[in-house]
């Protein structure tokens, strides 16, 4: 079949890429050690750091979000080191995979794949290693795979009240630029990041944010590094550059992200991502589905996932929605394989956009004789207006 | 305040151009006296013809739409000839007044503006006129300010109930490639397009389809004329050229669009703009709002047109989508000034992009306090369904 | 043959187009009659008057230059008015025809196309026309087809002297934003340009600046006009909008072209032309051939145009050249039709452009078998490098 | 100061990105588990194979070149390991730190980084290694720092000739598609290679070919690895896809690139780049300069490096044709910083963009002050002249 007009890419990121940063991407490459990189190269690096508000140092790296979740652990650790993990999801197994590979001892609370990292297991499992055998606490700030967002500001709470100097790493892949995250007031030690989500920008870069405890932990840690090591990158961005060629037309494309977010206002953003979650769980609980996220302090912003109907396989409704309305949306992963659907609305979009996805989802589910109410559509049009046009403080420090 | 996401564009034209096109566009300029710019002149005009439904040439002009109403007058006709227009709307009367600037002596058919040329009026006038003094009738096929769409095959045949010989000269800028229509079949003499509609092309380009007669009457044309001189056109064409200068960026649009056009198939085409345009009617109905177009024989393919609720600015509505949704509608134009808005559903365009533009009109309307029913999208999602899962005959030859 | 790398168009228009401009027309249409146009449309209308060196209006027309001839006549003048032109070459042949088609009697000073307009012949011719009916003056700037830069200056001065009403018309469709012309200082009446030359742009573009008393010739002048009708342009730019749809894409990549110009400042924009040509010139004066403007005062700072070897055909060098170097040259038109080669070194350029094309030259003439002295491409490296030294005074008002 | 026209990137990597390729990556990011990706992920999989001369395994990393050394290494070898290195330059010096890093023990045969791997030196190590302590022999077959190709073909013949099972790993990011290459007839275990060079590509993109004995190496390797590890890419893609998310606008270019480079055809690929090389060394030699590499059967095609006179700094001259030719050429690196600076001639390239290059360094030197004769451009020019007329058999199996 022929598809017309524009695809909507509604998984859960990559996400759409506006044409502005698609644009700064399609500009000739340049000498990578010349003048003109290294002011790229300082923009860049300087206004990375609000995006994470952070006023420390960001790592960029030419690499996918799982070259970030190995930078952090190489950086920091040593082979045997004790750290605790939650099982929030797909997303927490596979950087507790990662973690395992290299011979690290992890410590995973299970958990139902329904709610987030539990502040008060943290503060009982730390509270009680006295001899500080943890090393790190390793959370998925917002789990990909359920639509879930963990309380880091509350781990945070848990660990000081124990006064653990475990280091806290946390996965923001998918949170990043959507939900308001602090990686500095939270002292979280080892922020991990992605380019292709709240970012804007195609896959192919991705981000350690790093505090000075992290910096410490590296001169001790021993795991063997080299691409992802830190000191390396630290000494050469000092003036702009990168101790191996990097991926310039990513740089350029993030330089345009970057320029967008801060024209938009973080805030701004943050709103806009509730606002648009919001409106997109009204059209998920009209159509009678049931949201994977059971406790509504944890609602993700950027990806909301739906249950589908007993009997009813999800994979077989993103194909009768690909094939017929040309959109993307995301499967469910692991256990949830089939059970779940996932709606992406971060990154660049916009009400309208909603609006088309959402409609697509609901004429999807007719035309796949999935059992359901109509109208989540008209009824996320209704949330859309009145989150409009009532004030809208933005959820800080959630 | 900062917009997010895609601008929906959805006036009836200039219409979202796809990225393919956009892309080819973005190519270095070439020497248009060469030999790869021979192929790509070749490319386009021979692959133009069948979107005219014609196997004649095809005149491309570096020009707007206006230029190619210019051009069929100046080519075929004298000062002082008489010829027979239809006041359909808008576009109706500038093409007159292009007319009247060449010193064409035009008998001007009322109209209501929500009505297209009447048959019986071209044949009861040129029934009487046993001289032969009409040189020509010119008719608007898509008057795109009221979204009525006139009967060419029936002026045909009206035309040739009473064996007249005046040309026929037909404006389908806001159809061409969304409604069904047959330069050939319907022995159209001078057919008048444009790229910035149905071919998703940004505007820069006009067409005029020509017949053999139209040619005839090219030799006896005394209108003064270099630029839009078909008989250098035609010259230079038969080995792909252009008499000057041609816009060849836009050609590498063009050829990408017509290979887009003949993937889909015509067929295909015609059949998606009418599927559109009856999800955009069903919803303009559910609003509560009354269509302008009277006669549903004549609804436009790419362009629905509705009325405001007495009392209700419609330029103000389009100002409060404007700055909420980030959506562009048409304004009324002339007469209809404040009093009707225009959605634009041709071109690039899918199931999904329709349902983001009507709920931008449906929330748009709530919040500028135009009163109106709910329910619009709704009604146009079950509507798109059912004409989803039901055979779909193209309307041929309407 | 399979090419690599980048083709090397040195026609003399179009020209290279920078990828700054490919990739700002490379953005999505927006809606022609909304704010952000506006914006876009006062913004060009503005910037593109110092490219011109006036403070007056310039109209821009979605047409190729060619359209800007016809513009500058049917606006100002009327059905057999009597006007001077001057035989420079193949493009004042052209114009010509246009001016003949409107029915114009043109007074045509024979040329042997090595040289410009005669100031001397427009003050005798002017000065025993007692009665004024002479209605226009029309000389070709810079002619593209012979490397000829004619006086405008003079041209005035001598229209002075004879204190004359014609009109004064200039072709600067080659010469626009490579060398010194003055709209304003030397009163000409109607500017005509194009786009893709020194501007930077793909074609599709074309420009009319006028003066007052333009404006007032135009409230007689009796040709008719609709399309090229400047009282509606002018009335629809006064808020940055167009009477017809303009070529959006193109209009984005005039915002950019002209942002690029006043970056590098206009002084320094013709003296790097100057310096180009300067080298060409020396390139072709050391391979022995002889350069076809016989007058050092009237070089032309865009293109150089080369006399070849009796019995040796240009064409076929010109052929040798694009199959083996990848690189486009000018063909002789008209009488000169296999008689030289045209150098264009305008628009996005520079000092190793410039050597890589004088390079393909040189190594054409060799494959080709054009008996000439080696060495051309050394010459003008050595006198780039004394202009680059030496202080380079713009040329102005020359 | 403004620079105009288009910047020559002539350092040896990153190179010129065609235009080609470039707008390939400039398209909307797709689902990257959806069956569009499926057939990308098939089709550059597919198509990068033959660039390697394998009909093997190909991995394609999300990651700079630096990260495929690391791959080589944790894939097949286990702390402690021993290998046989060799100085040949700059690069071969951070290899062997990357090596050092994962704890090998490195073997690091001196030189004095104007020659390759020395076969008769590989031949006597191994020879004498009874007990098989070499674990892998790691070359870089282009050495960008010097200029020096080794010859792959020896190394192999030397290590079967005393019957060694080490690993034969080579670097090949500056000559892969540049320079005649053979993965499989070589019997190399892995190739390492890099996107921003003779495949055209901006950075980011970098790749592993294997041989079976790598993969049967892979499962006795000990080292930790989890991004790097071959066995999870190699499942996923088997049906084009990968085991976390690619960098999919990259591999939009990557597979624009292949089809051009199977387009021309990858012998004339290797003549070509071996044309401008040679064309480039009579242009250094010309100038008096003093070629690095000292073995004419070991020139690279890839870049020209040549020594300053004496007294002379190669960053500045550097830095007078960055700011004065706009052209940007490689830097000395560690032990040859200031002493040479190096001419990129590889990617997407032709005769005349080399001609402007060589005309930017033959100004350069004499804007800077350096002493050289004139003359090279002109000597280079004709060295291009006489290789384009004389058959020129691809040097296979160099």
């Amino acid at each position: 079949m022929i598809h017309t007009g524009r695809h909507f890419l509604q998984i859960p990121g990559p996400t759409n890429v506006p044409d502005r940063v698609l644009r700064a991407i399609d500009s000739p490459v340049l000498d990578h050690r010349g003048p003109e990189f290294a002011k790229l190269g300082m923009d860049v690096l300087e206004n990375i750091r609000p995006i994470f508000q952070t006023t420390g140092s960001v790592i960029i790296y030419p690499a996918s979000g799982s070259g970030a979740w190995e930078s952090a652990i190489v950086n920091t650790l040593s082979s045997g080191d004790r750290v605790l993990m939650f099982e929030t999801g797909h997303f927490s197994l596979l950087w507790r995979q990662v973690a395992e590979r290299f011979d690290l001892k992890v410590e995973y609370v299970p958990g139902n794949w329904r709610g987030g990292a539990v502040a008060s297991e943290v503060e009982a499992r730390l509270g009680s290693d006295r001899q500080h055998t943890f090393k790190a606490v390793m959370v998925v700030h917002n789990e990909t795979s359920t639509g879930v967002t963990s309380q880091i500001s509350e781990v945070r709470r848990a660990m000081n009240n124990v006064h653990h100097p475990a280091l806290l790493m946390v996965d923001t892949i998918s949170s990043l630029a959507s939900t308001d995250y602090r990686h500095e007031e939270w002292e979280v030690d080892v922020t991990i990041g992605g380019s292709q989500k709240g970012l804007m920008l195609p896959p192919g870069l991705s981000f350690n944010a790093i505090s000075e405890k992290a910096l410490s932990a590296n001169k001790q840690a021993k795991l063997p590094r080299s691409y992802w090591d830190w000191q390396e990158m630290l000494k050469y961005n000092q003036t702009g550059f990168f101790p191996y060629t990097p991926a310039t037309n990513l740089l350029y494309g993030l330089r345009e992200a970057l320029l967008m977010l801060h024209e938009e206002g973080l805030p701004n953003v943050f709103r806009r991502h509730a606002r648009h979650a919001e409106a997109a769980r009204v059209a998920v609980r009209n159509w009678g589905l049931e949201i994977v996220c059971e406790n509504p302090g944890e609602y993700s912003n950027s990806v909301t996932v739906a249950f589908m109907p007993e009997g009813h396989d999800a994979d077989r409704l993103r194909n009768v929605i690909l094939e017929n309305f040309d959109m993307s949306i995301g499967a469910g992963l692991s256990k949830l394989t089939g059970k779940v659907f996932r709606i992406g609305h971060l990154g660049s979009f916009n009400d309208l956009m909603l609006a088309g996805t959402l409609s697509g989802i609901e004429m999807g589910l007719a035309v796949a004789g999935v059992p359901h109410r109509k109208g989540g559509v008209t009824a996320a049009l209704q949330s859309l207006l009145e989150t409009k046009t009532k004030a809208e403080p933005v959820m800080l420090g959630k």
